[in-house]
């Protein structure tokens, strides 16, 4: 244990090691972010994002490329912000209620020829590719179409893509990767059901 | 490859699985959340279910153990529900800056105090104790006066906790448990700065 001296001498040693690494970093870039993994919060901390760029008042596009992931919840908090951001839900539900692949694969391909319009329009900051994941997992769309056009973006364009099983194709072109991992889940153990205000 | 005969079968048989768990899942209860790890997205993930929250008509409570942790964009997007909010930023910064570790108890112990009375209070719907596990680990609080506090909570408030170093203690009171695990980050890697929009 350290005394209340030391700890303040530790203190101020960590300070300038936290400077020094400030000022080392200068760079500025739109960034390609990823959440990915098998935990909550995935499309979740991408929406604490869209809300931080709408407060900068920064443009920002939504595009959702499974329905229902969205609840009228998220919709009347962004709805604060409609002009601001486009916000589009191109899915038509989880691949298991649709239960029609040819449908499935026209939709996500439909929902990416929108996302490539925001994406290589410099007036928007922050696109939000919100489980285009699992359209990659599903091959409804291929990582190559995905990582050329995330090529042809502006420098500055921050982009998130979310939901499980992200290829690694697409890890190594990101700037920034978030796993979330699920330690323990109410759901599956206490046969909780899904709550306003936490899941939707 | 299946066709797309087997895909629809299968997806059908996916569908009366789910519709089964659904039904399986009917309690409601409030959450003990935690968001832990060193990656990204815990606070930002916990802002995206305050504004869910918000959009449903909750109140909500947000206390922020570390000062500066929130920036001037979150604060404009919370404005927009001054009414259902209450907001406290109790820290006076990083402990490199303070440097002082008899204040920085004294400052975590008012934040807690603070706290409880959200926490006992069946008009919040939710309470965010932000950075909160940060102070746990320097012992600044202790897990017993945090779990004691815990267990005072009205049976349907949601409570999130957020920082690195959760106690496993913590973690086994908790129902919801995500751990955000550090990638890929271009800060250390590029020299990329913190951005706006998404940092902060």
């Amino acid at each position: 244990m350290l005394t209340d001296e030391q700890h303040r001498q530790k203190m101020q040693q960590r300070k300038a090691v936290q400077a020094q690494r400030l000022a080392e970093r200068t760079r500025e870039k739109g960034l390609i972010i990823v959440h990915t993994g098998n935990g909550k919060g995935k499309t979740t901390a991408a929406l604490g994002m869209v809300l931080r760029s709408l407060g900068h008042g920064y443009r920002v596009a939504i595009i959702q490329f499974i329905k229902g992931a969205w609840e009228p919840a998220e919709k009347a908090v962004l709805s604060h912000w409609s002009d601001q951001l486009a916000f589009h839900a191109m899915g038509e539900g989880f691949t298991w209620e649709t239960q029609d692949r040819q449908r499935d694969i026209a939709c996500a391909q439909a929902a990416w020829e929108l996302a490539l319009s925001y994406l290589t329009n410099p007036e928007y900051r922050l696109v939000l590719l919100d489980e285009i994941n699992v359209a990659l997992k599903l091959d409804y769309l291929t990582v190559t179409q995905v990582l050329q056009g995330l090529a042809r973006k502006p420098e500055m364009t921050h982009v998130i893509l979310t939901g499980r099983g992200a290829p690694p194709a697409l890890i190594d072109a990101a700037d920034l990767v978030t796993e979330m991992t699920l330690i323990k889940h109410p759901f599956q153990e206490q046969g909780v059901k899904a709550q306003p205000g936490i899941e939707f």
